[in-house]
């Protein structure tokens, strides 16, 4: 196939599958996704994005109708039915079916969905641009829900701007009680998009986002301070302001399909670039990691 | 017919009709709505939500295939196709069919969708309890989205406690910045998961949340403020406190469903109940309106 959909057992091309109109993700977003990718058919940290997939849907109440266990087999499988060996590996849970009502029965029981579609890896190397944005979104960002239309407004703006990311920062009157720059951090860099952004500051630390409810914890960072202590680079999880991003030695930005570009410019401003070595052995590490967990057997 | 949904032309039961896979709502939540209600089979105050609908869409950047007008006729249409003469009536319109992918085409025209089901017209005399939580949502609930996680949590929790609604307040430090208490008011009361809340305050007037991002603009609010004029009652739309709420003559809640419920319990503890001649005037009013709108002919 050239890309496959997976709706509760059904299995079908993108285009031509379809689900129920009473599915309760119609209606009210109700749903939590994971997305990984594949080289050689082979999932890339599938383990780390199903423990994550689990603890999402605990959060928001939402039950999956099967074990881990299950759920790594029942995707293995559906991969092997792609042709292409490199594919982006969607899924979410929906909290179940029912006519339109915000609550639910205690023993709903989710609808499983995959979708899986040809996906290049990505070349790490690529050096990217973004824009900067107010992060007016929900304050639950640690967990990885379908309410998602402000990450939408903001790619697409990104689009627009001709630039990879939108990277966000919350200000501290956004609660619209009229406390301006009441105390602490005048702007606080949260994440990006669909994206974690991390700086290497001017003591040469990796900072990052600590993981409160403002970001999301995401795999490729995690990723990141493993390669950071293999490496001996300091880490610092700590929020950091919009002007210390802008000053910082170097910007990284990380998602699971693009686990750490590097930012070269922000708004239209020259970003970075005063510590390449430092990008260059964590980008080298994260490319190695990923070629030898998926390497053809 | 019992009940109705359509989809792009398609129309069916609501448990038979489906939706293509590649719709856009189930990744990302992508779409605004509505909904009002019938009695003998007329919807009442269909254009002020249609109008809001077009509003809704604009900011989002949805493109509705349809002008207002046709629409209007369209649902009249169909409500006249289902059998109970007092129906919830629902639609949304969802940006459009494409796969996964947070950016869209700058052409791209969205699905229209509606929902039609018995729900018999609420006893506006039917006095609520409510629980309050903090309001976590994002920063433009004055965007009827479809990005409802939230209020499908409140919901539940409402539901769990054996109450009608959660009555949500901001509080300053919101945006993770530690700016505890910092000047303006300790607490705002925003609006419930799915309803506007308003209070008789001390003076006697109509006390309602201001129309900025933070809320919904209901309609059954303007026809209570509306009331309110017609009924001599002043009207001060500034925000209200949490204390100010607990200590008022009266809480009022209200939906287009449901536009304008005493509140008389809030937390467990009684609420109100100082000012029941302005209630019930408004409640008169409010009745008279929705049965003078919705008469056999």
């Amino acid at each position: 196939m050239q890309n496959l959909g997976y709706y509760n057992g059904s299995i079908g091309a993108l285009d031509e599958l379809t689900v129920p109109f009473n599915d309760r993700v119609h209606f009210f977003g109700d749903g939590v996704y994971e997305a990984t990718f594949t080289r050689n058919h082979k999932v890339f940290a599938l383990e780390e994005h199903i423990d994550r997939f689990y603890r999402s849907a605990a959060m928001v109440d939402i039950k999956i109708p099967m074990e881990k266990a299950e759920m790594a087999t029942l995707i293995r499988d559906l991969v092997n039915r792609v042709d292409n060996p490199e594919q982006q590996v969607y899924f979410q849970i929906t909290r179940g079916t029912q006519p339109r009502n915000h609550t639910y029965p205690e023993d709903m029981v989710g609808n499983f969905w995959v979708v899986l579609k040809p996906m290049p890896i990505k070349d790490i190397g690529m050096e990217v641009k973004a824009i900067l944005r107010e992060d007016i979104r929900f304050h639950q960002c640690h967990i990885k829900t379908l309410n998602l239309l402000p990450a939408v407004m903001y790619s697409q703006e990104a689009a627009r701007a001709g630039v990879y990311e939108a990277i966000l920062y919350r200000t501290p009157n956004q609660s619209g009680l009229g406390g301006e720059l009441c105390g602490g951090m005048p702007t606080r860099v949260t994440e990006c998009a669909h994206s974690n952004v991390h700086i290497i500051n001017e003591k040469g630390e990796f900072q990052t986002a600590p993981l409160d409810n403002l970001i999301l914890p995401g795999i490729a960072r995690a990723h990141l301070l493993t390669a950071c202590r293999e490496l001996g680079i300091p880490v610092n999880e700590t929020p950091f302001t919009v002007d210390e991003m802008l000053n910082a030695k170097e910007v990284l930005i990380s998602s699971s399909s693009a686990p750490g570009l590097r930012c070269v410019e922000i708004e239209g401003k020259p970003v970075g670039g005063q510590a390449p070595e430092v990008v260059a052995a964590l980008q080298k590490w994260v490319r190695d990691e990923i070629f030898a967990a998926t390497e053809r057997d």
